[in-house]
């Protein structure tokens, strides 16, 4: 038997595992599948589940920079997964893979994924550190930590006070770190007690609970009393409203989500203190990670193989067993229940 | 007698001429003034009424970039004045200069502008260009367009669609008509027929009158069908949310003003659609003319006065006559009177 995860009704608000997907069962002998040319047979091993997904699930006249899914296919995302049987000369049997593809336990993909570059895992069976973290700190989530940084924040001064929200995140985590290896004074915020405490342990300098000070804006002077330099944003709404008031002048903001928003999809949040992003001269750089990779993936993956190795970073994980319990880990994490970045384990290597 | 125009009481929403000021005449003969060390009795040629100063009118602990304005005394702004006697060495009696200098008729003034740099008018007597043009295009709304352009929006791809709203104001016919000469595709938006058809005069290729089109997303998306690559914004409000939605992605926003919110200090608009500067990678760049005057001003004016000796550019005014007229001036500008630059003439060199 083969188990699909499938898409099958857009939601409002907050998608509702049993509503939205669908676990299906079909029958699957591996032995039986025909793998065309340039297309590869594969197990999967682990499933990211990600905030952006909840913005594919539009409707399709909808436009944005990432196409909508589609309802009644399997979904799809980042994933680590073997090579059962390759049809492409560029792949092997039992490689290691990171890429884009369906949630499936076993599927037929192309060899050349729509979201850029197929990373091959070096020495998959020897790793030092889980796959998984090919699907954070060593994948998309650590490389748009470092594109953010790099790209869109600099100067990186050491001594400014950087501030990242949903810094227990797949994302903010390594931002706060690798922020405080640069020398910055880091501050992150985050939705639970627990959650404070592992940002306090990974050596941010201050931390709050965001639920128990719901007045953002005195929390923030109270965590930042030298004011903002830069803001790391995966909020949105009353966060980065608060944050313009708390910025200092020439504040350098990357944009990299606003998880606030994407189940009030009808009723956004409005930002009414614009104003102060002349009065301040802040700057704000929306950016996708896919934009960037190709240029940044080199330098980035490497440096932080480099800080793991040594104990410099650490990477929280909260892992979900089976296929099946994807779609109720993808809402956990929607609504940050998850604990550092939300992962799928499927099966073994 | 010298008149002097006095900021008496902070206004609530759009200011009143005769609540918010007052017009005090004291008796006054220069040749009885001391001029102390360091300082310059002026006579006041022209005086500039801007958008900017709407913001200054607001409680002291207010912080902003720009000093609150202090209840009490002559209300500030940029002018053209005449050095009547000079208690300076580095100024001569009859030279002609623009600075930032109370609104009365005959003042002294210290010979260090605290807003930068004191500009001398270099033969202004046999001037080819009005000297009101100094608190215009050749002044700090040039410039204005100039470090919004150049800093803030580049690449100036030629072909690229550029739109500025406020397009018939002080900054925006500079922009636009710039804009044009590099190459662009230029879109206005002002508040009226006439200034519609100025600004198609001016070369615009395409200008529509927001009062007309009350939907601003479908006046872009039919003026600008390529979308917008780059937005000068000088209004705010929904028609930043509108340019959100007609923006292409990697769209640049210099934002330099927001006069639909000066007078909703109370209840500004919210921004809704704030996820776009995600999905289009927008970047907006909050910015103030005087932290680049230094840089860009000598590259600047030489460029547009040589515009306007070919007759490559224009500049519109609008000129109120008389000192006492200063507070109507700066009210109508606040609500789209004026029809270019809003100037007062308050005495002949």
């Amino acid at each position: 038997m083969n188990t699909q995860v499938i898409y099958t009704k857009i939601p409002t608000g907050l998608p509702n595992p049993s509503e939205t997907f669908e676990i299906k069962k079909v029958a699957f002998d591996p032995k039986n599948v025909v793998v065309p040319d340039g297309h590869l047979l594969v197990k999967t091993l682990f499933l990211s589940v990600d905030p952006y997904m909840r913005a594919r699930m539009r409707k399709p006249e909808v436009q944005s920079y990432f196409p909508a899914a589609q309802v009644g296919k399997s979904f799809m995302g980042g994933a680590v997964v073997e090579v059962i049987r390759s049809g492409d000369s560029k792949f092997k049997d039992g490689q290691v893979l990171v890429t884009f593809s369906p949630w499936e336990e076993y599927v037929v993909i192309p060899a050349v994924s729509p979201m850029g570059n197929i990373v091959t895992i070096p020495n998959p069976r020897e790793s030092k550190v889980p796959l998984s973290y090919y699907l954070g700190v060593l994948g998309m989530p650590g490389l748009t930590a470092y594109i953010g940084l790099h790209k869109f924040c600099e100067p990186l001064t050491p001594g400014q006070t950087l501030y990242v929200s949903a810094a227990a995140g797949a994302v903010g985590q390594v931002v706060g770190q690798y922020a405080k290896a640069l020398g910055l004074r880091v501050v992150g915020s985050a939705g639970s007690d627990d959650k404070v405490a592992f940002l306090k342990e990974m050596g941010f300098d201050e931390a709050f609970n965001y639920k128990k000070h719901p007045d953002f804006v005195s929390i923030l002077k109270q965590t930042c009393p030298k004011g903002i330099d830069i803001y790391f944003e995966n909020v949105g709404g009353k966060m980065l409203e608060a944050v313009f008031e708390v910025a200092n002048d020439f504040c350098r903001i990357a944009v990299c989500g606003m998880i606030s928003q994407y189940n009030r999809t009808e009723n956004p949040e409005g930002i009414h203190n614009m104003f102060q992003i002349i009065s301040k001269r802040i700057k704000l750089s929306g950016f996708i990670v896919s934009d960037h990779a190709a240029e940044c993936g080199s330098k980035c993956i490497p440096t932080f193989a480099k800080f793991l190795a040594e104990g410099k970073m650490r990477y929280r994980e909260t892992i979900a067993v089976g296929i099946e319990n994807t779609p109720k880990a993808f809402v956990d994490m929607l609504e940050g229940k998850n604990f550092g970045k939300a992962i799928v384990k499927v099966a073994d290597l």
